[in-house]
């Protein structure tokens, strides 16, 4: 089978691999439609590996998929051949403790696409537990059923937050991921979200959803923004989005009393966090890994129309163009939010 | 100062009537504009009671209140003279229990507007305390301003159900308050709101709004729309805005396993209550008593844009006409939302 | 192999039994010890159903239990031949939508033993899934063990309830139920639980533990004791375990503006539900079915010696002795709380 | 009338002030009878201010009290002259949004005792709001309503851990909060709570109760042991209480997967936060300032004998010593967890 295969750290080809599509009594066999590029993909094409995960042999990139079932196990029920779908990329074990608390996505087992030494979903064909695979409804297309796993972290971070309905929202960097929390704590029940970054272009793309307030960092602070949208009484949640160690300085200020902040973004290092200013507005702090139980609701806002993630897929290339896919997102334009690769012609 | 007095049981009267007018440290004084009709107002007018609430003397009717500033107390930071307003009418005793809880809803010594013997606010100006008082956004008319007190229910029923980003809701009844209920939970997370009535008229009013989805169950029970809307799941949350106890009946087979019933409809008489469906599913129940801080996110929610509560504003009199206004509420319309009473010209 | 067998409604046999004893790679084979005699065992042993569940064919009884490990299967980890556990009885599908929030327990797929036609652990040996298989502390015997299934539902109740450190609670039946559950709340961060009944004898027992408080109620009505040691306040928590209609009558009196209801007890019949009384208080209700991801926290109570169970262990039986331990069982001597058989000498 | 007077950092004397004595309508006059002497006290006493709290004049000490009531305002219901009470040292306006919240602990205009400039109680008399003010159950000593205050922090922090019935919780940090802590946790809900500390003497204390088991780190470090202890889940709740910046080194090794870390202790400065670290587990971040809503809650677990205080009362002494109580606190011996004050002979 082909496949988008990372050989080793820098090094992409486009080649036949083997890779067994065995199909047990819960599994469906996919033919994958499309897949996005995401910013995991790209760091280990360009460093070889992401903190603990080193890539030490060839692997298969890709984990945001979309795709038709073409074959289904002896005991699928909810799935059947033809039912187009889209995949959460983690397979946890189901007996573990944390998977039974309903927490699989912190099931130290998890086998995650397209993460060292698992293969990812770049080739036209995959086997997945039917329990980890949705049918996608009707008016959602298959590039918007591989954008729902870059959803899913944003609907996982507007889940931890507890939003209460007419909460106003502050969004810390306005990358891809910021966004799609931005959209997701919108329509989760914010009545406003402010979002922040150094970039006008990011912004804009951000600005275009009515309902999220782009605010440019280098022309006003974020905090002195949030004060005077808010009275002074800071916003009910806040987002940290942006991976920066900075963004940590003085982020308390921003929440309300007894508001929180959720944490999304990874930072590579250590971070100075100022427990004073937490425990003087008697901040909660959430922290999001991924997303458990989270692919329905997503896919419920994307065909009620009230979440839009077409404008965000900046670019789509065919399966021949995957390494071209992949330089470009690897070059970095403020302008690119989402590529996506198509498999299908 | 003239006001609508309600005499007796079935005997309004626009008349003047002698009202104390102090302004404490912390109150202010507000020129009423726009009061809305509430049912809780016609049925004292056509019962003369709610429950243990009985007419002894004669009482000013009115609770959804919008106005303009015209005083203010010494302490009293936050507002000024000018600032348009909507009020709670409820002030608890803010040492109470219940109260340093948050909960001040609960305060069984709160003082609620047009619940005997506290007279409400069909007049030109009352005396309230800043705490209860919540200025207007600019975008927010008066009119709407007046519908936030009846919001602030479906946004507290909204609240109690813990929604999640992308829940399914079904809301049992489409009259004022199964409107503004599937409203907030539309606003406040909900991908898609079922909403069942018996009314067409009703359900055309509800159905104008987009996720929000009228099932006329004259032609077809709600739970098996419910069932095959949601794979047989069922509903994320129910909420029970009908008040009839008839509702009750097979309301569990809605709620999906683990997920939340509301109750926010208040029946006359004691229900017939399915203590086993509710366990079988281990269905969380919520009930709602009016709203504790509500305000203040209802407010954020039509200034956005998010709710949209203009259309449900079907008939709008002069002071003068507050009794036309009375006997058209009692009529009882089902194209009838909400009525309004305007004091000023 | 030996095995209690219900014939059919009335008619116990100790006979042999063909039952399977294959061990998956998951699963461990468990020599059984202890076996608790319960409520439902004796139910379906004098009525042959329990509402839709109906014994058709002869079924082991007995789902209590407590045994050895005698053979692991090949994936097993966390247990190995010769650690002493005790299981839980029932077995979800992993791969459901409940399962994967954490809520086997509401798994409309779970197989549960001794429910018809799933076979009970009466008998020497059985399979069962590691995953739901939990080693004894050293210091918890086997008849403590078999004591873990009974105490989860109070687990499970106390859990539901979210207790705040200090709350005080009151249990509605002393019944074996009703004990665990006071006991549960307790253990679990209330001051004071205070259970109600008619039979002294069962007051009896459930006063024998510091800290709950016994209300016979032929002398003087719940909701006097509970607004008299409350201040008129309310119990924070108020657990239905009687299964009665009858306590639902005025059961919000004594629940606390913003407290929980929660309902453990299954009546077998609908019941007068007073929405007015918990809507003026705006309580919370909670339900309770059987129990998830309770075993370990149970165990952990048990082991640190803040549940001590050995006192409601009120008859001892060998396994011949099986059919005359169900009889006592069944003519329900108030002043026994748990029957055990012992199946190794 | 006299009190203890701090006049400048390093300055103490007991000496005659003029305080004003006004009771209010909603207020109470009472007795104090026993002060403990705080951290924070000793702190103003050695260092002249805490962080943005400055000594600029002569401040009387102490907010840790109990006493009689010798006068009651107008409109005080639930006191009367006589009641033995304990007291809340913060004020806050109960009309802010903090407080009608239920959280009016983090009000940003709540008035502190011996918090500048707000005198402190080690004077004879004060008057102080009703609401505030809690009867001490009759089998509660003044010492140990002097305790409630410091004791409400380790309660809050239980409170906000969301202790569920079971779990295993961790405390860094044996100082006085710590074990009060450690105390509330395990009253609230804990199977078991493990403690750390440098101090062989302050583990002595904290092992004194069972269910609490101290881990000295100089020879072993925490996580091995909660690691060890918990079959390397970790522990569901993690308490840090020792302020120290290196307790964050490595802190989330020892949170189970989604469980909590719930911040007591006040570094000076910021600290080194590992958000990798805290993400990975999905760890949830609680923070503690004060506390609100928890006297009451503490009394009832004081009174019912589930938590005892009166071990950790390591020195009284009478009004005229009460320097000499400053000197020995402010000498810090690792055996003295708390010295109060009596002005009743």
């Amino acid at each position: 089978m082909q496949a988008l295969v990372l050989e080793e750290k820098g090094v992409l080809s486009l080649r036949e691999i083997d890779l067994p599509l065995v199909v047990g009594p819960g599994d469906v066999r996919i033919a994958i439609h499309t897949v996005g590029v995401c910013g995991s993909d790209v760091h280990y094409y360009t460093h070889g590996a992401i903190g603990p995960y080193v890539l030490r042999e060839p692997m298969v990139l890709g984990h945001e998929a979309a795709g038709t079932i073409v074959e289904v196990g002896s005991e699928v029920k909810h799935l059947k051949v033809g039912d187009r779908v889209c995949m959460e990329p983690g397979v946890p074990n189901l007996s573990s403790r944390a998977s039974k608390l309903g927490l699989y996505n912190v099931d130290p087992d998890v086998r995650f696409w397209a993460t060292p030494p698992i293969h990812g979903v770049l080739t036209p064909e995959v086997v997945h537990p039917a329990a980890f695979t949705y049918r996608l409804p009707d008016n959602v297309t298959f590039a918007e059923g591989a954008m729902v796993e870059p959803f899913a972290i944003g609907m996982q971070a507007a889940t931890r937050a507890r939003i209460q309905p007419g909460d106003v929202a502050a969004v810390v960097g306005a990358g891809p991921i910021g966004i799609l929390v931005a959209l997701a704590a919108l329509a989760g029940g914010c009545a406003r979200v402010f979002i922040s970054d150094l970039s006008a272009e990011k912004l804009k793309i951000a600005g275009q959803y009515p309902g999220i307030v782009p605010v440019d960092i280098t022309k006003r602070p974020f905090a002195e923004v949030i004060a005077e949208e808010t009275g002074s009484w800071g916003a009910d949640v806040v987002f940290e989005a942006s991976g920066s160690p900075r963004a940590f300085d003085g982020i308390f200020d921003m929440v309300r009393p007894g508001g929180a902040l959720v944490l999304v973004g990874l930072p590579v290092r250590k971070v100075e966090f100022d427990v004073a200013g937490a425990i003087s507005r008697e901040v909660r702090i959430e922290t999001v890994f991924r997303y458990a139980n989270i692919f329905d609701r997503a896919l419920e806002l994307i065909a009620s129309g009230k979440v839009d993630l077409k404008p965000l897929i900046t670019g789509t290339f065919d399966f021949k163009q995957s390494i071209e896919a992949f330089e470009r997102a690897a070059a970095g334009s403020p302008s690119d939010v989402k590529l996506q690769i198509r498999l299908v012609e």
